[in-house]
C-alpha cells in the first residue's frame, strides 16, 4: 500500500490547500446521501518522525475547524476493556474526519512494549487480526479508515534527538520510551512490521515530501465517495423455524411453589451476578407483550439499584444513524458496569429493520457477522453475554394486548404499532429463526424460552442466567 | 419542604404502584410537548438510613426501565472542574426520570469531610449557593429537580451498625467515613443543615413509612407537570448599538510588517495559552464572513494539533433539544482539554434563536444570566474565557459573499441562507448590542474587533488574549 516513488510528486501547495478543502466540504455534504461516509486516520510512527507536524501542516491546509484531532496517552490493555470501547465514542459521524493519534495500535504498542510479562507473538497476532475485522466493519459501515505509519531510520531518530529543542520534549514523551535505546527502537520496528502491510508508510525524512504524502494521501480518501451498494443477489435460504417459537409450552406451575422458587432463584442470581471478576450483559428479543420487562424484574429484584442498569432500546437517533450501527451499543456496554440490561438490543438489525425495510439486504445480512465479532470481543474481555429469545404465540400475545388495553397501568404499554406489527407475525419469526441460527454462539448462546405462562418463563430465565454464569 | 406528619398517609402498595406507572408514562409522553419537563432526583444521607433500600423499593413499585439510577463514588472537587462537571451527562432528557446517589452535594460533603484544610464555611456557603442557582437553570429549562435527605439518629445508626450482615457492609463505605465516630457523625450533620433547608428529608427509622414517603414525593413530582410559559410581557429596553458595530475601522495595514507580526504573534499566543495552571475557552461569534474561521486559523497556528479541540456549533440536534439549552456546552468543555476554541457557541440563544424566533422570549431573555452564571463556574474552575465579538459592515459582507462565489475553495462556504440572514441584519445587530451590554462581565468580557480589515483584525484578536490571560 506504501506509495511507490514514482507515483508521488509535490503538489503546488496553494492548489493542494484548494482541492483538500473542497473535498472536505464534498465530504461533508455526503452526510445522509447514497455515499455517505466518515474518514477516520489512524497516526502512529516513530518519536520525532514527525506526524505532529504532518497534521498541523495538514491542518493549515485543510477548514481546521472540519478536521477533528484526538490524542491520547497510550492505554495498556486490561483484561475487562475490549480494544476499541475508549474510541467508540469517537468514531467520526458521516461527513466528519477525524485524526486519531492515539489508537487501538499505539496501545497495543505500548502494551507489548510495556507489560511485566512481554505478549506472545500469537496473541499480538489475535489482536492484530481482531483489530482489521473490526476497521472492516468500520468500513462497511461507512467509516474509511486509514493508517498511516510515520518511519524514521535510527541514524536520523538519534541526530533529531541531539538537535532537539528541550522546551519542545513534551509531545516525545508520549510513548515513554527510550528512544536512545537501540534495543527499543529495534523492538518497535519489529513489532509494528507485524500489523503494517495495510498501512501506508511515510518516510519523515524529508519533512516537504512527508507533509505531502500526507496529505496526498487523505486528499484521494476523501475524493474516494462511491455510492454504497444496498442490494444484493446472494441467495439466502432461510432458516427452519424452530418448533419452540411455533408452540410455546404452557404448563402450569403451582402459585405457592413458584413465589418460593422466585425468591431462592432471585437471591442466587443475584449473588451469581455480583462476581466481581467480570461482567455480564443480559439481552432480552421477543415478540411484543411476551414478558422482557417482568423478566427483568425478577432478575433485578435482589440487587442495588445501584448495581446495574437497564437499557431500553428504541429506534435510533438521527446522530446515531450517521454512524455504524453497532455504535449505540459500543457506547453502552461500559467497564465500570458490572450488570448490564438489554431490553431489545442490537438484535433489532436483523429483526424490526429487516422486517419493517429500515436496513438493505446488503446492511442485515452483513449484521449477523457484525454482531458475532462484537459479542466475541465482549466475551473476550471477561463479559458474559446471555441472550434470551421470549418465544409466546399468536393467541397469547392477543390476549394479553386485550389485557393491556383493560388495566389502568398498563395501558400506556400499548400502542397502535404493536397491533400493526402482528400483521407481519410470520415475517418476524422468519427473521428470528434466521438469527437463532446465525447468532447462536459458544460464546454467546441463545436461550429460547417458551412464555405462555409467565411464571414458568421468570423461573426459566433465572435458572438460565445461573446456568450459563456457572458454566463460565 | 419536609411533609408534615399530618400529610403523610400509607398508600394501598398496589394503588401507589399503579399512579406511578401511570404518571411514569405520563411525563414519558410530555416530551416536545408544552409541559415537557424531566425528573432529577438527588438522593444523599446518613449512612444506613436506607436511601438504596427506598430506591429499590422505588424501581420495584415502577416500570424499572423507566428510572435510570447512577451511583458513584464521591469525587473531591478540584480546581479544574466545576461541579456540574462530572453530572451534566447525565442530566435527564424530557420524559426521563434519574436518581443521582452521587451527586454534587456529596462531593460537597465529601470534600469537606476529606480535604486536609477543611472548607472554611463561606466557601462552603459559596458553593450551596452556586448549586442552587444551577438547579433554578435546571428547572427552568425542564428539568425537574428534588433533593432527599435520609436521616437517621445516631442511635438508630450505632443499632443498624451492630445488626450489620458483614457480607453487605460493601456499599456502606461510599463516604469512607467512620460512622462509629460520633464526632463525624455530628459534622456531617451540621455540614448538611447548611444546605438541606429546601430538600425533602426522610427518617429512616420506619422502613415502610420512609419507602412511601420517598415514593409519594416522587409520585407528586411526577404528576405535576404544568405547561412551560413562554411569553413575557417585561418591558425589554433595547440597548443602545455601539458605533464600532455600526462603521468597523477600515485602517490598512502594511503586507510585510503584517506577516512579521503575525507571525511574533502566533508564537507568543502559543507559548501563553500552553500554560498549565489554567485552561482556556475562547468564543468567535459575529456576522457571517467577519473571519472567525480565519482568526481561529492564527491562533492555532504554533500550537501542536494535539494540544486543542475546536468545536464549529451548527443548530442542536434533536436529542440536544430534549435538554437544558446550555447542555450540549456543559459536555464540549472537559477539563483535560486546556484550549478549547468555539466557532459559533452557546451565544446562540441571544442571536440567531431569538431573531429566528427558534426560543421564545421568556427562554433568551433568561439565557443572559444562565450564560453569566456558566461563564462564571467556569472562571471559577480556573478556566479563561476569551470572547469575540467580529464586527463587519454590510458592505463588505456583501463583498466577501461575492468573492466565496467566486473563488473554488471558499464557494462551500456560501449557501443560500447566508443571503437570507442578510435581510435581518438590523435585527442581529440589536441582538448583538443587547448581548454585549447584558454578558459583559468582569470575569468573560468581550472583545469587539472590527474586521473590515481582515490583517489588522486578526493581529488585534491576538492581542487580545495576551493581554486577557496576563490580566488574570
Amino acid at each position: 500500500m506504501s506509495l511507490k516513488e514514482t507515483e508521488f510528486q509535490l503538489m503546488d501547495e496553494e492548489q493542494l490547500s484548494v482541492e483538500l478543502i473542497e473535498a472536505q466540504y464534498q465530504l461533508k455534504n455526503t452526510s445522509q446521501q447514497p455515499n455517505a461516509k466518515s474518514v477516520l486516520i489512524l497516526v502512529s510512527g516513530i518519536e520525532l518522525a514527525g506526524k505532529g507536524e504532518a497534521v498541523k501542516q495538514l491542518r493549515e491546509w485543510v477548514d481546521p475547524r472540519y478536521l477533528r484531532v484526538k490524542a491520547d496517552a497510550p492505554i495498556i490493555f486490561n483484561q475487562k476493556q475490549t480494544f476499541w470501547q475508549s474510541y467508540a465514542r469517537f468514531i467520526p459521524a458521516e461527513g466528519q474526519i477525524m485524526v486519531m493519534f492515539g489508537n487501538w495500535y499505539s496501545d497495543l504498542l505500548s502494551t507489548a512494549m510495556h507489560v511485566s510479562k512481554p505478549l506472545d507473538e500469537t496473541l499480538f497476532d489475535d489482536y492484530v487480526e481482531n483489530m482489521r475485522a473490526y476497521e472492516q466493519d468500520l468500513k462497511n459501515n461507512h467509516v474509511d479508515v486509514i493508517k498511516i505509519w510515520f518511519d524514521l531510520s535510527w541514524k536520523s531518530l538519534q541526530k533529531r534527538l541531539d538537535e532537539m529543542d528541550p522546551s519542545e520534549a513534551h509531545w516525545h514523551k508520549l510513548h515513554g520510551l527510550d528512544w536512545r535505546n537501540k534495543k527499543q527502537y529495534d523492538n518497535v520496528q519489529r513489532l509494528r512490521q507485524r500489523f503494517s502491510n495495510d498501512w501506508i508508510v511515510i518516510d519523515g525524512e524529508d519533512e516537504q515530501s512527508r507533509d505531502q504524502q500526507f496529505a496526498q494521501h487523505i486528499l484521494r480518501t476523501l475524493k474516494h465517495c462511491p455510492e454504497h451498494i444496498l442490494n444484493t443477489k446472494e441467495h439466502w435460504p432461510q432458516a427452519p423455524v424452530p418448533e419452540l417459537l411455533l408452540s410455546p409450552a404452557t404448563e402450569m406451575a403451582d402459585e405457592a411453589a413458584y413465589k418460593n422458587e422466585l425468591k431462592k432463584l432471585s437471591q442466587k442470581v443475584a449473588e451469581a451476578l455480583r462476581c466481581a471478576t467480570r461482567n455480564v450483559v443480559i439481552v432480552f428479543e421477543g415478540m411484543d407483550a411476551a414478558g422482557k420487562g417482568g423478566a427483568i424484574k425478577r432478575i433485578v429484584k435482589k440487587l442495588d439499584p445501584r448495581e446495574y442498569e437497564i437499557h431500553t432500546i428504541a429506534a435510533p437517533e438521527k446522530y446515531e444513524l450517521r454512524r455504524p450501527y453497532l455504535w449505540r451499543f459500543w457506547n453502552k456496554i461500559v467497564p465500570e458496569e458490572r450488570i448490564t440490561i438489554f431490553d431489545r438490543s442490537w438484535y433489532g438489525r436483523v429483526l424490526v429493520e429487516r422486517v419493517e425495510g429500515f436496513a438493505s439486504t446488503v446492511e442485515w445480512q452483513r449484521a449477523y457477522d457484525e454482531i458475532n465479532r462484537f459479542e466475541s470481543d465482549l466475551y473476550n474481555s471477561q463479559t458474559v453475554v446471555i441472550k434470551f429469545w421470549l418465544a409466546i404465540d399468536k393467541d397469547e400475545q392477543a390476549v394479553r394486548f386485550k389485557a393491556r388495553e383493560e388495566t389502568a397501568h398498563k395501558r400506556f404499554k400499548i400502542t397502535p404499532d404493536d397491533w400493526r406489527n402482528r400483521d407481519r407475525w410470520e415475517d418476524y419469526l422468519h427473521a428470528a429463526a434466521d438469527m437463532l441460527q446465525r447468532t447462536d454462539t459458544e460464546h454467546a448462546p441463545w436461550h429460547v424460552i417458551a412464555t405462555n405462562n409467565k411464571h414458568q418463563a421468570r423461573l426459566q430465565v433465572l435458572n438460565m442466567i445461573l446456568k450459563q454464569l456457572k458454566a463460565d
